[in-house]
């Protein structure tokens, strides 16, 4: 099956140069065409992209997809609080059936604007991988290392075990949409023996890492007070930044924090909707942008956003750093729009996506320009990053399959998405 | 004419109750039924609202709305370079007919959006007039005074003259859907005799006044060098505050300047987009909350935002101040959607609307709650605040009038206004 899209507006490579009235071809789940001239060769399928933009499509590097069945509760209340008296009830609740209810209404909000690719930290990760190949979008999915007795030993943590069995089983499905990571909850919620030998096994699988960093300044001077180091100086020593690791938040950090996340090539994954929502604060995200790190974005879970729009999350990143600083020059809208994709899909270790180039696969999406809020176009990426909203996009393509088009979603049936999310809530609710 | 809605959520009254599966009935431009019971009385016309939610129509209290044709110019400037260099170069382009077609622009994402009301500071405002009249919207327009040099006599400043004119001529027009308001751009922008004079005349005519108020930490500090004393106590001490008063951004405020608004009732309008986008910094809202000041929402100019989205707003203000102050407790929902909705109205003297209540004036609008990122609905306010976009928005209805319903524009002619910004965008930048 070839495509092409014609007659668009395209944010085609790595600096996101705007060809006006352009095409783009693609063949098979790859991008064989960019270009202002109409290709040679021919297609299977035309469609006229007139008064739309093309953009690579988005990548969610960080939430707890299933999470969307807690939106709202417990908000406005202290963090403690919130967490142990009113997300943890929730979850101990939570059954499989439900999880996947979760994931699979999450999955209709995050394709409807615009993300391609996500990673996902949470359990029965099973169903997960499921929902992801049912619906076509590209996912990271790992189940989290966590121990609650430093008694406990490496080969009895049942998490852990979960984990390396789910990376045997099914790393590199569908055809590499979808990959398992590992992940280590967070400092906090382990002990340095399970850590130490969960990484290692890490590095010897070849596995990529996923970790919670330093979100609170309590969290970090919690561990600096029981470890005498810093929660990245602790996971440093203990081999977990061995593999490729991407570190949730990152609010907390030291400059010599950053300065091991760049020796060891870290991605952090900056989540400002949750950090700002749960008072966690600013991470440094301007200093690791000018030290070179992989900065990417997240939207955490829906408990915590309290949605899954990255269009909020590159708007957040675009501007809080500049009230913070009192500086409007920082966080360019090509800054912001590379975290939202070719940094995220290296975080990912999807090296053949991110950027709209021939030879890439063809995740990407389009926005309807021809709304009021985006006239005139006098600046393309300033438009995506300031003014556009989730809701602009009409058309969300992964490894070259429409996924959505028009408010019509082709590979997951909506209606009976609602209906089993409601059988969720019931049951979670009553 | 007689309208009944029926069978949807309705966040009703100033706690914002929620209602399930209600009614709401319109009698010509007011509210003659709020109840869970279906009304006794008949009604012309009846709309089911199943799975809708209604909500008072947001009102954006500080905005220049002809600027959305500067849009995207100057993003990530330095403030003085985006202003000097960027904004004012084309604003001395600007005619007219380019403000008419801009305001139609504008008009057009506010009402989609959920804007009932608005509040302008801008020039050649006759055309913000008549785009109001055409609309249905409720405005609150103003000509804001400025002066050059000191040598400027009051009685030849064109600016205050015409201001005093609209003043005269619109005020109250459309049965008080168009409002003018007096204004003073700013200290930094006029000298002390002609600011006192003009503050006297609106006090005189019994008119409201807007201004910006320390807007930067560079403007307020300026101010206190050259007058010794901030710019709160420089219009208090020239007599502005002695009208009912909306102060928009006041980030550098002091204690001090926080009691000379609240002895006088001035009202902080917040701008978070634009305080953040331009580095400017965060106006302690929790601090005037906690006053008992009444704190409203704005979007500032397109060129700063860069939309005029008050959903974005909402979430900006709700989740901001918990960042800047590590605090996940502060700006709860209620507070937030109060400040979009009756706060606005008080600002702009219209004590007949900005709640859902029996006799007050039928200003609303309905969102779609049936959206994956709407469900589930465990928290109707978070909902809003948090999760909510303006998108959602399907109904706006302003006096009782449908300005805008499922995509469609019954006011105003989309086409035609797009047409018209077209026009104006080629004559601003060829």
């Amino acid at each position: 099956m070839k495509l092409l899209l014609k007659h668009c507006d395209i944010l085609a490579g790595e600096d996101f140069r705007c060809l006006k009235d352009a095409y783009l071809g693609i063949d098979g789940d790859t991008i064989d065409y960019i270009g202002t001239e109409r290709p040679a060769a021919a297609y299977d399928q035309e469609k006229d992209m007139s008064g739309k933009m093309l953009l690579p499509g988005l990548i969610n590097c960080h939430g707890h997809t299933a999470m969307v069945l807690l939106r709202g509760i417990g908000s406005d209340l202290p963090l403690q609080e919130w967490l142990f008296e009113k997300m943890m009830p929730v979850e101990d609740r939570l059954t499989a059936q439900d999880i996947k209810a979760g994931n699979a209404l999450a999955l209709l909000e995050m394709i409807a604007t615009g993300t391609t690719s996500y990673s996902d930290m949470y359990f029965e990760t099973m169903t997960a991988v499921e929902n992801a190949a049912e619906s076509g979008i590209k996912a990271n999915l790992c189940r989290p290392c966590q121990a609650f007795s430093k008694e406990d030993s490496y080969a009895q943590n049942h998490r852990a075990a979960e984990s390396i069995q789910l990376f045997k089983d099914c790393h590199g499905m569908e055809n590499g949409r979808i990959r398992i990571d590992f992940a280590i909850h967070a400092e906090y919620t382990n002990f340095p023996h399970i850590v130490e030998a969960y990484s290692a096994d890490c590095k010897a699988l070849g596995g990529r890492m996923q970790v919670h960093l330093s979100e609170t300044v309590r969290e970090h001077e919690e561990c600096v007070a029981k470890y005498g180091k810093t929660p990245a100086r602790w996971f440093y020593d203990l081999g977990t930044f061995d593999s490729p690791t991407a570190a949730a938040h990152c609010v907390a950090v030291t400059e010599e924090d950053l300065q091991l996340l760049l020796e060891k090539g870290v991605s952090p994954i900056h989540n400002p909707s949750s950090n700002m929502k749960l008072g966690s604060g600013f991470a440094p995200i301007p200093k690791m942008l000018d030290l070179g790190l992989n900065v990417t974005l997240g939207t955490d879970g829906a408990a915590s956003n309290n949605n899954l729009n990255l269009f909020e999350e590159m708007h957040l990143a675009s501007i809080l750093h500049n009230g913070f600083t009192h500086d409007p020059t920082l966080m360019k809208p090509a800054q912001v729009l590379a975290m939202a994709t070719r940094n995220g899909a290296k975080l990912q270790g999807r090296e053949d996506t991110g950027v709209l180039e021939v030879g890439k696969k063809a995740d990407l999406i389009a926005l309807d320009l021809q709304r009021p809020h985006l006239y005139p176009n006098l600046n393309p990426l300033a438009l995506v990053a300031y003014a556009a909203q989730g809701s602009d996009v009409v058309l969300t393509i992964v490894d070259g399959k429409i996924l959505y088009e028009n408010g019509e979603f082709l590979t997951l049936d909506a209606d009976k998405i609602m209906y089993e999310a409601k059988a969720a809530v019931k049951h979670l609710y009553g």
